[in-house]
């Protein structure tokens, strides 16, 4: 295992569900920033993440993904692509832009993922006629509420290259786990054009790994 | 008015809706931190952040609370209270306490904010005799979802002051903004006696302000 850099504690394991988008986020950070990552992996829709010992010893909160750095644990994907990123290219040195970058990190938890993120394990994971009564109401307006989402970032990346600043950050990255898969989520991202061409831009940065 | 500290781009405007508990973090992170904040009001339930003009030149999103900073705009209330705060005692030093303290930010947005702030937004605001099928529907998962995040930090604070390391942090901040007012979403707090008692030390702090 190659060494970690200073300020880092490790090893560094991540409790993950492979198909999550939002684990893919943190493996997507390691990647770009040449970290190694330890996998451990759990199937969400088996209850795994819910036993008395998950609950205990990696996160009461029941949930993955869970980035463990040496003893500690520390829950919520785009807290973990920011405990390893901090001080790397990826965050904004200048103090607006590095809140600006959280911006669309929370706009992504707030708006975006449960929307899109959501809809598409509904659709992929669960599959439409499984889903209960209210997950059906719900359809419509995650429906709405994903195209909203989308829509803003087309509009943001009409006259820009990345999120924020001139380069990629850790905005890019939080927003690029789901919407370059949003169509298994029925999101048609063809006439998007200004998200098309900044996924292609994602996809070639070098050390860029797939989902 | 008093100077900014430097890194700070000024005057500090905050674009809100006093009601909101969103905009409310802004105004107890800039209290606890002595900083000059403007306040320009606009009513949410009126459409005031949805017209033409808001569109253009405050927020694309047509959401409040936004933060201007001179003539940058910052919209997301976690993202305005982390350039206010950064470099500040309320975002700790150490480099997994800092990604620990976002952690329980993304929390707040994602499981606590949806259901507590939104319930509350509809039983005070908008009144249950009002709500729409599409809504009535929601009531009891969100009802569901704030009491899991309300034990949640009920847990977590059963063994320590504040949500990460020894002092208040921008963590504890954004989670009180809406949780010292649960009741008027019909949240009962009394049988939780570590969240009472750590709302008790937040209204203890030097330079509190009272939503």
């Amino acid at each position: 295992m190659n060494p970690l850099p200073s300020g880092l504690s490790g090893p560094l394991i991540l409790h993950e569900d492979p198909v999550s988008g939002n684990c893919y986020k943190i493996r997507l950070t390691a990647a770009l920033l040449g970290l190694p990552l330890e996998r451990r992996q759990y199937d969400i829709t088996r209850g795994e993440t819910r036993t008395p010992q998950f609950l205990a010893d990696v996160n009461a909160n029941g949930r993955i993904p869970v980035l463990q750095a040496g003893e500690k644990f520390l829950p919520e994907s785009n807290a973990s692509c920011f405990y390893l990123a901090d001080g790397s290219a990826l965050v904004p040195a200048d103090r607006f832009d590095r809140a600006d970058m959280l911006r669309w990190m929370f706009f992504e938890q707030y708006q975006h993922e449960p929307n899109i993120a959501t809809l598409r394990f509904w659709l992929l994971v669960l599959g439409e006629a499984n889903l209960d009564a209210d997950r059906r109401a719900m359809l419509s307006g995650k429906r709405a509420g994903g195209e909203a989402a989308l829509a803003l970032m087309e509009k943001h990346l009409e006259s820009r290259d990345w999120f924020v600043g001139n380069g990629p950050t850790l905005a890019d990255i939080c927003l690029f786990a789901y919407t370059h898969v949003a169509h298994e989520g029925g999101f048609d991202l063809a006439p998007l054009s200004a998200i098309t061409a900044w996924i292609g831009r994602m996809r070639a940065l070098p050390g860029f790994a797939a989902m």
